[in-house]
């Protein structure tokens, strides 16, 4: 064995977080064992604090430290909106807009029957359970559009468009600095159906 | 605080490695917190164990859980080749293409000498002993090239070249696979130059 098999463990966990491949997990190992050990040390300390006061809020699914989380329990957020993401690394994305100013829900998972998500596993009785209370006016389910996140626009707007709420998703089309050239096919005929006139 | 401290501390620690930007840190900070507890506790583990058990070996400079390491003390590697790498994950590399079965030299950093990396810096001392201790017939000087690069390819080679060593470099090119078009001018003005007859 040429190489340590602590550090192979350490590069295969790397490799199973999404988007990091072999390659990248081999120089996060090795960048860990090059440096100076304290970052090394802090940082399993912090994985192992973080991981573990880590909660599920019971009222919008959101993992966080606290239960409810501290978007719950704001009293500077309006009931009136509330938006429906997949996972709550979302809402850490949706926040950098610092627009939202309403109530989040996370699903857990967009619908993928053939996967075994189907309606229960994606909360639905508990979303239903959480527009009750809050009487949102409008619902923004800010899902990616793919094949199953139109799915799971489609669900959730079947679902709740008899409610006399307002049911929105996020625009589709080019993204800003994207090239027309780059764009897939799907992106483009989306667009161009959804062209509208410049004021 | 709407997110938790210490999911941010684990982000930034993240952010902390080489090639890994604010928005990839905080996917793998949340995924780490949405798994199950078991594999964060585990990677916090094989951190702490790996980088408390990693040492430099005193004969090549490679971070190793021994001293010497393994590529040092093995029977089966010729002391006729070195080879000259600038970390010890260049060598995990190399090892892949299952080629090479000679000794290995890490310098641990290219001269740069703004930088405050001198001669002194990458261990040009401690290289030179190597050398006298395995008698090598061919040095090969395995670095990329950079500016950096380049330039302690140069000093390496003045400093060896009257020893009666061949010294070596890799090949460069259009890595296969590359498009002339998406090359840069560097690259394919030195492919031009080092064309080579079609046999």
């Amino acid at each position: 064995m040429l190489f340590s098999e602590n550090l192979e463990k350490l590069i295969q966990s790397f490799n199973r977080f999404p988007g990091i491949g072999r390659k990248t997990a081999q120089r996060l190992a090795w960048y860990l064992v090059a440096q100076d050990k304290n970052f090394a040390l802090n940082l399993a300390e912090t994985i192992k604090t973080t991981v573990e006061s880590f909660k599920t809020c019971s009222q919008c699914n959101m993992l966080s430290e606290s239960d409810p989380c501290p978007f719950c329990i704001s009293p500077d957020r309006s009931d009136s909106y509330l938006c429906v993401v997949e996972n709550s690394s979302d809402i850490q994305i949706l926040e950098g807009m610092n627009e939202f100013k309403g109530r989040y829900f996370v699903l857990g998972h967009l619908l993928s029957p053939l996967d075994g998500y189907g309606p229960e596993q994606i909360n639905t009785a508990m979303l239903l359970e959480r527009i009750e209370n809050l009487h949102p006016s409008e619902v923004i389910l800010a899902l990616k559009p793919s094949a199953e996140g139109e799915a799971t626009i489609h669900y959730l707007w079947e679902l709740l468009k008899d409610k006399g709420i307002s049911i929105t998703r996020l625009s589709t089309g080019i993204p800003f600095g994207g090239d027309l050239e780059y764009s897939n096919l799907n992106t483009l005929a989306n667009a161009w159906k959804r062209r509208y006139t410049v004021q």
